[in-house]
């Protein structure tokens, strides 16, 4: 049996969004959904507990970075990563291809895989399909990536080609050395840069080879946003619809409507969290920079029409305040509300599918959230 | 009416220890009791959620800090420091004297009050008795204190003798600046270093001036803990039986029993949350140091016995983790677990009292605190 299924519940009438069901063996996803951060087996600054209240259902955690510290072994020990981080729900992990590859001077590529050194004490190691694949089997995550190179932006065609037939290659061999099947779900993931040819036949090839998921990597690293969501509609035009499609790295609002409608199911980003400990929150009015003065005696809540925990207990002002001060519970009560931001977004756009009403409701939200500026 | 109540309840029959409760206009409060430290309007890492379900019943926050930073007037724009930062249950309020007179170089004292720089942005500033009056009564909390003049130890006996006479004069001058007095009960300082007689003389001028509470100031700053505990001793045979007593800074779980059997009801510490921000937590079998390597692979809780939130869904192995990681849920764990190991301290006392058997708890709890050392 597989580790997961995907149930498509509904199409929108006038775009390509989907509503769906992903069945894992820690629970079920309604999709389209957003993935919170998990680094380091935690999402910075959350306990488990609160990643439910505010209804997270699966969240993303890194390969590169728990084979670093703790390392996996401590992990597989500790009876794999649900358990050593007290989550019961659903966990996807990276490959680490995408850190790995971010290691400009610290790397080196071979056709078997990447030499890297550790960011943390400059120790050598060696990634190879195999490799990452064995490691996520020993943090048993319920859905693991295949081992991609994700090409640079701007990169030119022969360079991104050749790296797309290297991630080709190296999803084949993830694959054959991918054994614990029935617990956990193996993406592949398609590249090809901004070449539309590359990405059509990337995503022709790995379909044919039969995967549970597809990922589309290698976008949001540089290239304008129209180019990314061309690239996107051109992409799931080449996936099954019968398995979920997850789009790495993105999550700014415009970009989670923008992908959903171009008929992608799983998103994750940094963002919300990372700009929440910098004082940054997402409001249905934009992005409000709290550690701003002008907040300094603004005692309403960080977003009038939000019921998260924050905004029904602090005000601007209280909020302010922790982070001129540096108190953690800065950065726990804005990231709260970020992250609640982000997956009651997804819920509404949820909703608005099952309305047949994306495309509306996106106006209405983009015309809120950017004021009334002619372009966004 | 008067804004707080005592009522003794019982005293242990082998000692002065004494089981009461503390009437506040935030709730009841069972003595002896250990306030949690909120400098900045914030238990460091904590929510008052978490707060009140480790049965923290009050907490102390910082009028010098408050006054820096955001202001007291700020606090008393958004309703008072319970609204402020959301936590309705009882808050005391030092007097700034202790961090004023901690600000070595940087301030001048003169019969009037003192006259010191911020530590953040280096602003002059000047506190008088009544000054730190009006910002308490700005922050509107619970109990406050009067003024005083922290001497430093050691000191010799002139110094303190000056120095607790300024303190009785500015007691005396905060009194008539209290207007709120059927809100907020505003307790004399007793101070007089390690002098016997100026301890004895000070209780007894504050005494006369009729507190609704008494604190005890200047200890637990470099003297020996048995001159300490001979102090307190001495310190609390001039106290009212009908009015709290509460024994500033200090908190180690051997301080605090020890305190108790003095006649203390009341006691506040940073140490169980700043030593748990760097890695340490108190153990029914002592201190533990859960950075350190051995506990890598432990997959053991912080305390076998302790039943905490941190204890009973997370392993050392998975906390270390965090600690290496510099993870923001690192010090929340473990500052929420010390924090319970000390208010259940405190329950398990007053427990103790109750039977007659504070003595026989604290033999016992010391056997198993320090293993079979000697001497403790």
């Amino acid at each position: 049996m597989a580790a997961i299924k995907y149930h498509l519940i509904k199409k929108d009438s006038k775009n390509k969004a989907r509503l769906g069901i992903l069945e894992t063996p820690h629970g079920i996803i309604e999709t389209p959904v957003f993935m919170p951060v998990g680094t380091q087996a935690t999402v910075k600054s959350m306990t488990p507990e609160e990643l439910k209240e505010i209804g997270a259902t699966i969240i993303l955690s890194n390969t590169y970075h728990l084979y670093l510290r703790p390392g996996h072994k401590i992990i597989e020990k500790a009876g794999g990563l649900h358990k050593f981080m007290n989550w019961d729900r659903a966990i996807l992990t990276d490959s680490g291809g995408f850190q790995v590859f971010s290691l400009n001077s610290l790397r080196r590529i071979t056709e078997d895989g990447v030499e890297f050194r550790s960011h943390i004490d400059g120790s050598r190691h060696f990634f190879t399909p195999e490799k990452v694949i064995e490691i996520q089997n020993a943090l048993g995550s319920d859905i693991m990536m295949s081992f991609d190179e994700c090409a640079p932006y701007p990169a030119d065609y022969d360079y991104v080609k050749k790296s797309m037939e290297l991630t080709i290659k190296w999803a084949e061999r993830g694959k054959r050395a991918h054994k614990n099947t029935e617990k956990q779900a193996l993406f592949g993931i398609v590249q090809g840069g901004t070449y539309e040819d590359l990405r059509k036949e990337c995503a022709q090839r790995l379909v044919d080879m039969d995967f549970p998921g597809y990922s589309i990597g290698g976008l949001s690293v540089g290239e304008p946003k129209n180019v990314m969501y061309d690239i996107v509609d051109l992409t799931t035009e080449y996936l099954p619809e019968d398995k979920p499609r997850y789009l790495m790295g993105v999550g700014s609002p415009d970009d989670l409507i923008e992908g959903v409608i171009r008929g992608v199911d799983m998103f994750d980003c940094v963002l919300p969290t990372r700009i929440a400990r910098n004082g940054t929150v997402f409001t249905s009015k934009g992005k409000l920079i709290v550690r701003d003065a002008p907040y300094a005696e603004d005692f309403s809540p960080l977003d009038e029409e939000c019921d998260c925990y924050t905004c029904r207990n602090y005000s601007r002002a209280y909020i302010r305040h922790l982070f001129k001060a540096n108190e953690i519970l800065a950065a726990r009560l804005a990231t709260l509300h970020n992250l609640y931001f982000l997956i009651k977004l997804m819920k509404k756009i949820r909703e608005a599918i099952r309305q047949d009403q994306l495309l509306e409701f996106k106006k209405e939200f983009f015309k809120k959230y950017y004021g009334n500026k002619e372009e966004y």
